[in-house]
Formats: structure tokens, sequence, C-alpha cells
């Protein structure tokens, strides 16, 4: 069985993520990462997802990006918005994803795996950069010239280790059409950015919206609990 | 002044680059990564080099990098080697400059700091396929795709994150020539893989041969306390 590593963050688009590695027939590790995050009800329900789905390995890396700042997510001195608002927002985290994939990358060399799946998606998304396919596909060729692994299979043409975004082209209601056919429980995923310790969301954070007018759209009746 | 994140390890290349940054008129803003590395005393070293050289501020951030195994130098069952190795060593840690580098980054755009320093060399090195130039370019255009400030400086052509490797060609004997021309304090540095507590060193593992060599080649005294 081929291995995979699975960023895995408790909301809904990394569940049906890991749902699909799975189903491709991967032996998934799943990656989540406690990095001072306001909602740490996150990676509560990041924990049931990988149990109620099933990975062979569950890490999660502890990174200080709270002491970095620069973030409604990791500084609490900074609100979540409650409208949407023009361009990046505030809820952006600085480099989030490329610490993220990097620390994922290590990992997945270690483990021998090639293949990492990330629930990045740019349809129905906050607007943040590095969930578009160009920060993907630059993020792939330079894991291929860093890594021991990447460069001793330089002279295969397609690199040695490979990102999936199977989510990156979807609506959120696609994305839940997918994850309820392969019987994923969204009751168990919190994508709030402000929930509270129980995982109840608040319903107005751009996160909340984007996640409510998904079920709405795909006809699906919402599990999510509200405050 | 002009901002800069300078990574530094403790080590005499990192050391060299701070000098380096602080003369071309960078207010320097200094980073190094607690990793669980076998040789804790290089965060000591790190410590007292920016407090000789001066920075405007210092942040050491934790890394579980223990926990995801796979090197000589975060695993204490793997034994440093005392010979050189064909190939890439076991001292590699995977994805390591591309973790310090991603955290570098984030913290370079909450400062609004463009330029980021790194002492990777490709001439007397270890082999390690994150210190060379192809590296270090792929990973400057994906962190200009990665960032709101990459995004939104995309008009100018050279994007905005610049990543600077003022020893990247030059031999150990000429990165140690620019240290003491600027005032590199090198008896404060650390480069062995196997240190003891004290920060003596080993003599015998890569890092200390190539760091012996250079002292040797320059022609200045080695201030290297060993074991």
């Amino acid at each position: 069985m081929k291995k995979a590593v699975v960023l895995v963050s408790g909301g809904l688009d990394s569940a049906t993520t890991l749902a699909l590695a799975r189903q491709q027939g991967y032996a998934c590790y799943a990656v989540s990462f406690d990095y001072g995050q306001r909602h740490v009800s996150e990676l509560n329900a990041a924990n049931q997802v990988v149990e109620k789905i099933g990975v062979e390995d569950h890490k999660t890396i502890r990174i200080d990006l709270d002491g970095i700042g620069g973030s409604a997510l990791t500084d609490t001195r900074i609100a979540v918005p409650d409208k949407p608002s023009k361009g990046i927002p505030i809820t952006y985290v600085p480099a989030r994803n490329t610490i993220f994939l990097s620390l994922a990358l290590g990992w997945s060399e270690v483990l021998g795996a090639r293949d990492l799946f990330i629930g990045v998606n740019a349809v129905d998304y906050s607007g943040y950069p590095d969930c578009r396919p160009e920060f993907i596909s630059a993020f792939e060729k330079m894991a291929n010239l860093a890594t021991k692994a990447g460069v001793e299979s330089a002279n295969s043409n397609d690199g040695y280790f490979r990102l999936h975004t199977p989510l990156i082209d979807l609506t959120k209601a696609q994305i839940i059409q997918e994850g309820i056919r392969l019987g994923v429980d969204y009751s168990l995923t919190v994508s709030c950015y402000a929930a509270d310790d129980k995982g109840a969301a608040c319903g107005v954070c751009d996160s909340c919206r984007l996640r409510r007018a998904g079920f709405e759209s795909a006809g699906i009746v919402d599990p999510t609990v509200y405050q």
C-alpha cells in the first residue's frame, strides 16, 4: 500500500481530502498543527475525524506561530471579522501553508511517502494566496530540489514528491457532496474561526459563511452546531 | 533602515552572514530554531553570537523535528559519523532549511521585512540539497506566491521577498577571512554535530573537518575548543 501524508485541520475540506486519499487506496498518515490558533476545538475535531476515517498514524506538531503574530487567528488582540472584507482578510496567517507543507514534507521523507494531500480550495475560499494552484505547483518544485529523496530521483522527469489537491477546483457544495458520498461525518468537523471550546460555530465569520452556503447549495442538512 | 531576518544557528557560517547583513546596513532580526538537535550548545552559541554582533530582536522557535526523526542530528539512536560518507550523509535533516525558511518567511511578513539572509554554502559543505542555489531560487519563487506581501507586489518584476545567500559560492577559508575582516569572534560559534554541553567540538564529524580545514587553509589560528 502506498503511503500518503494528509494535512488534517479538523475542518470540512481536510476531512473530505482524507476520505478521498483513503478511497484512492493510500495508507494515510495524518498531520495536524497546533499553531496557537484561537480555535483549539479544531484540534479536537481533527482527532475525531482521523479516528472515524482511520489512519496509520496521526501526529500533531506544535509550532510557535502565536509568537510571530500578525493574524486574527493567532493573535487574540485582533478580532475575527464578522463581515466579508475586501482583498486578503486579516485571518490570513503569514506563510501558514508553506510552514505546514514543509513539516509534512519532512515527515513524508522520513516515512518514504511521496504523496502529500492538502485540502486547499481556490473557489469558495477566503482568498488566501497559499491556497492557489500556482503556489502548490511552486511548492512541489521546491520540495523536489530541497530533499534527498527529491534529488536522488532527479532522473525521473516527474520528481519524487507529489502534492495532491483534490478539492482545488470544486465549489464548497461539490466538496460536501463528495464527502457525503464517501460517508464523511461533517458533524465532527469544525470550520469556524471563532468556535467555542465545544466546537460550536459563530455562524458569521468568513469560514462559517462559506460552509453554511455550501450545505444550502448542496441541498444537504447542515449538521453544524451554532453558538 | 531596511529590516532583514537572518537565520542564526550558532555556527560559523550564520555568524558571518549576520555580520555581513549588519555591514550592509540592515536592521537585523535573528531567528534560531530549537528542533531537538543533539547539539543544544549550538543554541547557546546563537545567543552569544547575536548579543555580540547586535540585533533588533532574536527569536528562538521550537519545532518538534525530533518527533519526525530520520536524522543523526535529531535521533540519538543514529550515530553521528566520524568519517566522510558517500552521497548525502545521515546528518541530513529532512526538509530542514525548507522548514526554517518557511518560519523565517512568516516572521518577515509580519515584520514587513523583505530581505532574508541564510548562510548556506555549496562549496565546502556536507552535500545537503537544501544548501544549493537551485533550492534557494525555487524557495524564493514559491515564497512570493505563498504570501500576501508577495502577491500584492506581483506587479513588480522582482518579487517582494529576496533570499540573500552571501556565502553560497565561497570556500570555508574565504568565509573565515571575510568574518575576521568584519570582526566576528569565532570562539563563540559552535559548528560540531556532536558538541558537548559546553560547546567543545568532537573534531572528527563532517562539520568539524570542514571548519578545521577552513582555518588551516585561511592561515588563521583555529579558536575552537576541542573535546
